[in-house]
């Protein structure tokens, strides 16, 4: 009997041969990743247990990304308790204020995960990482600490849902929208506690940063990984990155899916998430009349120069409509740079955008725009949960970057070709 | 008898044809500044009194900077009940999330305060437009909800104290250095409700960026106001910007002083103001050995094109201590596209710099670069009370931007040779 990639990982991090969905195992870890919201638990519960040494300096990786630069006092004594313990434990991969990016941006761009890898993090968007073919998964503080004392995890292998994306992707539909018509077909417990492998022309033919955006999206659909099998597109990205040497998987022909899913992406529009849960998608030539308040580009699912060149394609020589305001978060100081080289932050200010330094910040409703109550924001971010940005009666609609930027431009929601 | 130029622009617009110091007059405003943080309180107060309109839609002027990009709910509905009110009330300078900027930095750039003017706002460094030759001060949100609406303020003239910097400056001394070196030597109320009229060959010779951050300071001694007379330098900078005609007043040679003083500028280095108050200033070579924890560049003193320049030469194929976390505020949007166009972003972020979009961060313990217990910070901010910064128990030195990059580079304070 054939395995499908995740259960190749697993097995192999495990010492067996074979493992089977449902089987309990004992897995090593490639990296263990934390940020300035769930570092100082987990550093709470390792150090409470009086452990000395993190298992390895280079593998346990700490970002601020969260709650800095730090916005208050609560949250800069929380981004201390993380500095102190990555200079107490010499962390080589300790990325603060100025080296900073979103980790889920920052990691894959430092080659500090790769294909084969076992993966946790405190952050449920860790499976973005799935996009390089490694199994990366989100986890709690608790296990996160156990994770960074032993460089081990214990993981219920989990079933495969096989997604076939068929087809040529029409002009306007990105990675984004196929995640979330997927969610939005599916449902947010659609894939839960299950791997989704995401395979067809259609990924094929997608950028690596388009697959991040879609990979990051499994947990929105309840998913304990999303994955892609790597292919020649993967290894161009990670070849001159990678800090540690990579194993490439695949499935197998005979490996066995609890389901098949098949969309023939032809058929598809760019789509809108309404509000409270990623599921509720609409085609963006439904959405109706929905006006905006702020538009969110950028995040862990599109923050990276891909998305970043859409949405300046689509704001050049515009205007940001007078009642939107528009916040731009590239995903990491490296995104930010290559973004200034190629004249999309002239863009972006000529437009009258608000360019912040890589940060997550409203996404989570952290920081850097924040929502008052009947506001209403456009977001390329990932989750529209109720009171995700902000005052419990805020609302967040998701999408991708052509239609946040298109919408920026109008003052409501509108299919990119509408702006052009 | 003559009259000092302060005297002789509130004069002008008291209707009268002199003042004198004391005296309370009854003067037309030019232009009316309110923030996110004191708008609301001064729109309460406006509309608490049922009025109808605001006296004029262009010079009732609304920046939203200190706490925008929302950092919380809170400051969303502050922000929000300010542009409500400018929405509804027509104003044609309500300054948003990506048209924005530092007050201080924009009113200027955007010619909205030029010489001769009358201003107040509800911000204390309001005295900044002193630089063009204007009389600027701040006020409460009361004062200004009556200015909004009658476009007119009592004021008791001001004596003025009259300072002569003489000399050439000496390289590495800059504007900061002088205002911050006049506060040590007067006090924090070493000019309380006075007029501080800056004269002297080393004005003559500083740009108006400088000037600026002069003026931006005269509060921080006590002063009514700071004031420069225009000259060449002031009218090559405000001639194409303005947006009203403006006015050129100058003191005459038999005006009456309260009190005179003069500084041989050839005799300063660059000065560190300690903590708590922006008097306790040294010699940076006598500041011994201070490290710090981040060091913030920019604010409505020092984020204007030649201060990024300045700290640009100096972080130029350096990098930021790995113990110290940076982060500049480029004044406004303008400001922030010509460093990048002068490639000073991608210096900054090559050193490791977080560049943040226009905003006063954490100048006032907003938001962006808050300080936990016991953190040091140095900036080219202006105020360096206990707790400005963050926590009660976090310190605050003020310096200028060549000690700020060069110190951020070194890990403690410098003197920017030290990093050469």
């Amino acid at each position: 009997m054939g395995m499908t990639i995740t259960e190749k990982i697993l097995a192999a991090h495990a010492g067996k041969a074979t493992v089977e969905p449902g089987e309990l195992i004992h897995a090593q870890l490639d990296a263990v990743l934390a940020n300035d919201v769930t570092a100082p638990v987990s550093i709470k519960e390792f150090e409470a247990h009086n452990i000395e040494k993190v298992f390895d300096k280079e593998r346990v990786i700490f970002v601020q990304d969260h709650f800095v630069p730090a916005k208050d006092i609560k949250s800069a004594e929380q981004a201390k308790i993380m500095r102190d313990f990555a200079r107490k434990h010499e962390l080589l991969n300790h990325f603060d204020v100025g080296e900073m990016g979103i980790e889920h941006c920052l990691l894959p761009e430092k080659g500090l995960v790769g294909p084969g890898d076992v993966v946790i993090g405190a952050d449920s968007h860790t499976c973005t990482y799935g996009a390089l073919g490694a199994f990366a998964t989100g986890v709690g503080s608790t296990d996160l600490a156990a994770g960074m004392a032993l460089g081990e995890a214990w993981f219920k292998v989990p079933e495969t849902i096989k997604f076939d994306y068929d087809g040529v992707l029409p002009e306007d539909v990105t990675g984004k929208d196929l995640i979330l018509h997927t969610i939005g077909d599916i449902g947010v417990d659609g894939a839960l506690y299950q791997s989704m492998e995401l395979t067809g022309t259609a990924i094929e033919n997608l950028s690596m940063d388009g697959r991040m955006t879609m990979t990051n999206m499994a947990i929105e659909a309840g998913a304990k990984n999303g994955i892609i099998a790597p292919d020649k597109t993967t290894l161009a990205y990670i070849e001159d990155r990678a800090v540690r040497p990579f194993k490439v998987y695949a499935s197998d022909n005979d490996a066995k899916y609890v389901r098949e899913i098949k969309y023939d992406v032809e058929k598809l529009e760019p789509v809108v998430a309404f509000p409270h849960l990623p599921e509720n998608t609409k085609p963006v030539s439904e959405a109706g009349h929905v006006e905006i308040d702020q538009v969110v580009i950028g995040s862990c699912t599109n923050g990276r120069i891909e998305d970043l060149r859409l949405a300046a394609k689509i704001f050049q020589g515009k205007k940001v409509h007078k009642n939107v305001r528009c916040i731009i978060f590239p995903g990491t100081q490296a995104i930010y740079k290559q973004a200034i080289k190629e004249g999309l932050m002239e863009i972006f200010i000529d437009a009258g955008v608000a360019v912040s330094t890589p940060t997550c910040g409203p996404c989570l409703g952290g920081h850097m725009g924040i929502l008052a109550k009947g506001e209403r924001a456009l977001a390329t971010t990932n989750r529209n949960f109720v009171g995700r940005m902000g005052h419990p009666e805020s609302e967040v609609y998701l999408c991708g970057c052509n239609v946040a930027a298109a919408s920026a431009i109008a003052g409501r929601i509108v299919h990119p070709r509408e702006v052009e």
